[in-house]
């Protein structure tokens, strides 16, 4: 059955990668309208699985991850609007290489094929991602929460109804219903090149150790915040407020704050205060206890991501062991350090071994959305692929095209080989 | 052992990828120095494994891969001598935007980490696989055939010394001796964050199916030519026959040769003529053998890669069933058309879903080296991160570096938001 359906994708996902782009966007204007037609069905099947979630005596906050409205469908389409306005990600020559006259190597970017994408409970997220998918040219399966199944039904009938009526291949998507079908998925890497799994850290390991298809996610936010003894103090106490403060429960919060020996006895009360206002639960090491009152933090503390408004405090000799403890117990996600010297800032961010190093500014600003990358897909603490924050672009490979006259490697192996010539050219694929 | 191996590679790492790149080119001149004065203990340690292997009773194919003689020697130096003139690519700024005045973005290309790469009987290949490490930043887990046991245990020490003279961290590279090994480092994502398997279609699929680091590498080359019904007959002949005969143990040689019925009558008598005189094996489908004389092909040899003089033949209807053909059989590698219809080939290169797409030229073409990649590291099967032939670049991820002057979230959001002025900038990182 998820083979079927599977088999299906990939075959839609041969025609949907050579989609030119005014199809793509018109069928994202079908589902804008499409999305306003069915409101009062969509909001109805919404409030369905509200009642049931209730009965479940299902928590406040996710109740309200849940709730899917009026306000949240214009939302919604405002982001499909956006991304309408987006220039198409297909079809750039990223490189053009003349390997010898008449013989020329193109790359083009061009979409990685069909994604198996598993995502949380808030509906909005099926409208993201399959708009995500479909502009840039990719087949996509959706597995979402189960409380929010009735919504996730109605949407995902409507988009697919929608597209397919605007000329894009039938099966270019699928929704998934349960886990044993997200299970089945997972065999399936001779269909699905890429999963995306967005949850909590033991499923996106769990997803991780139970498939041969590469997986683009992050597992933890471990972030940190180092206050140099060179820091300014008001930019200190303002940047490790923010970081931790302004949203605690995202992965770009701060779990741990390490600060310079040389300036504890005069920044740690300081932030004391501030955390106090920000009802912040402190856990310090030793040290930090010998300055402020607060609960001892254990070897535990610095290996966790609470996701709330707890934070571990430790002090340091200076900034080589802040670098160590960063890259020891962080998770390479982001860190930051506040320093007024250049030189150590330098030191910091080449040393940490994370994906996004930031100096005198909060954490916080690891998002796609305020790094202007036009949409999100996810932040990856992976390696390879992408990292951090990533926009359309991690949705993208590229393609080898080369184009000869005739051209054969005989000719340029052996005694009297020809030369490649190897100039980069200017050109665009398609312009002649 | 292994995990305190893996350990120090990820500590060494760390100070590796901020080397800078004089520091790196004049390691890689000290290993030529120390690889010329080990000559004579080298070609010893190799003629030990030749007798080892001989004794063994190995293939002659084999035993050719693994010798190592001053030739060798002097080839693999002029390697290292054509990676010291190759730009660093480590510490490219690969983007700069403004996200509001004094907070600047920049991402930098970075070294991945740690590599672990296992790689066949060749020992040129340890000193080619460590060099490009070096030069790109990593540090290195190698292993190799055990057949050269003694020759990389030769070679990996001078380059070990001579590395760590010049000034690099002494454990960013280690040579692993077992299968044993091996497996151990699979289990270790927490210190390897990228594997390189070279060697058989089965071996590849093992190392994928046991370890949740990321693997880059092929499985199998299933490449095709689609002879078009507008083909030129000459440039078709020489295509084919290069395709095939050019070197057929090679990933990127035809496996299968696809012809337009329209044309079967004039064009395989032909080019059987041809590969008769390369001693080319047949096997036809039903409507081929009608033609031509050969053995039977059966479903099985759609299939298989037979990395040998041996060719599979079918006959379609035309452009849309061998598509239909490469996208079902393929193994995403390298595909190519012979057509003079420039419509018939954009539609090929659009919908054929392999890593390199050729047209009226020879699919031995896909090679790095011929790219004009200055380096090869492998080909990919891969869709994400790098695909096709992969240079220096794939063993390069980037790193997001957020400048500000103090700059916090809080002032970006709720009521009275600054707004975001994502201003695309000239500048690299570093510039101030």
């Amino acid at each position: 059955m998820i083979e079927q359906i599977a088999t299906q994708a990939k075959k839609a996902s041969i025609s949907l990668a050579a989609l030119s782009s005014q199809k793509k966007n018109s069928a994202l204007s079908s589902i804008i309208q499409a999305l306003s037609d069915n409101e009062d069905a969509i909001i109805t099947a919404n409030q369905a699985d509200l009642e049931q979630a209730q009965r479940d005596t299902i928590k406040d906050a996710l109740l309200k991850r849940l709730k899917f409205d009026a306000a949240k469908l214009k939302d919604s389409i405002e982001g499909i609007r956006s991304l309408i306005a987006l220039p198409d990600p297909v079809g750039t020559t990223l490189d053009c290489t003349e390997l010898d006259k008449g013989l020329e190597l193109y790359r083009v970017s061009s979409p990685i094929g069909v994604l198996g994408i598993v995502f949380e409970s808030r509906p909005d997220a099926l409208i993201q991602i399959s708009t995500l998918a479909l502009k840039s040219g990719n087949a996509v399966l959706l597995k979402g929460g189960s409380e929010a199944a009735q919504t996730n039904r109605v949407l995902a009938d409507t988009i697919s109804k929608a597209s397919s009526q605007a000329g894009l291949p039938k099966d270019w998507m699928a929704l998934l219903e349960s886990r044993a079908d997200v299970k089945a998925m997972l065999a399936l890497d001779e269909y699905i090149d890429l999963v995306i799994p967005r949850g909590s850290n033991a499923f996106v390991k769990y997803i991780m150790d139970n498939t041969r298809i590469p997986v683009l996610g992050h597992t933890e936010g471990i972030c940190h915040l180092f206050i140099d003894r060179d820091a300014d103090m008001e930019k200190a106490i303002r940047i490790a407020y923010d970081s931790k403060c302004q949203y605690p429960a995202a992965c770009n919060a701060i779990e741990t704050l390490l600060v310079d020996k040389t300036i504890a006895v005069s920044f740690l009360p300081r932030i004391q205060k501030e955390y106090e206002k920000g009802s912040v639960e402190l856990r310090g090491d030793k040290s930090t206890r010998e300055i402020i009152d607060c609960a001892p933090a254990t070897e535990e503390d610095w290996h966790t991501e609470y996701l709330d408004l707890i934070l571990s405090i430790r002090l340091v000799d200076g900034i080589d062991e802040a670098i160590e403890h960063i890259n020891t117990y962080g998770s390479r996600h982001t860190d930051a350090i506040v320093s007024e010297d250049a030189k150590k800032a330098r030191t910091f961010i080449e040393l940490i071994d994370s994906a996004d190093v930031f100096w005198n500014c909060s954490t916080r600003f690891s998002d796609g959305f305020r790094y202007g990358l036009g949409a999100e897909v996810g932040i990856s603490t992976n390696k390879i692929h992408a990292r951090g924050p990533v926009g359309l672009e991690g949705l993208l490979t590229y393609k080898w095209k080369l184009i000869g006259k005739g051209h054969i490697v005989a000719d340029y192996s052996g005694a009297d080989s020809r030369p490649f010539t190897h100039k980069k050219l200017e050109k665009k694929f398609g312009s002649s």
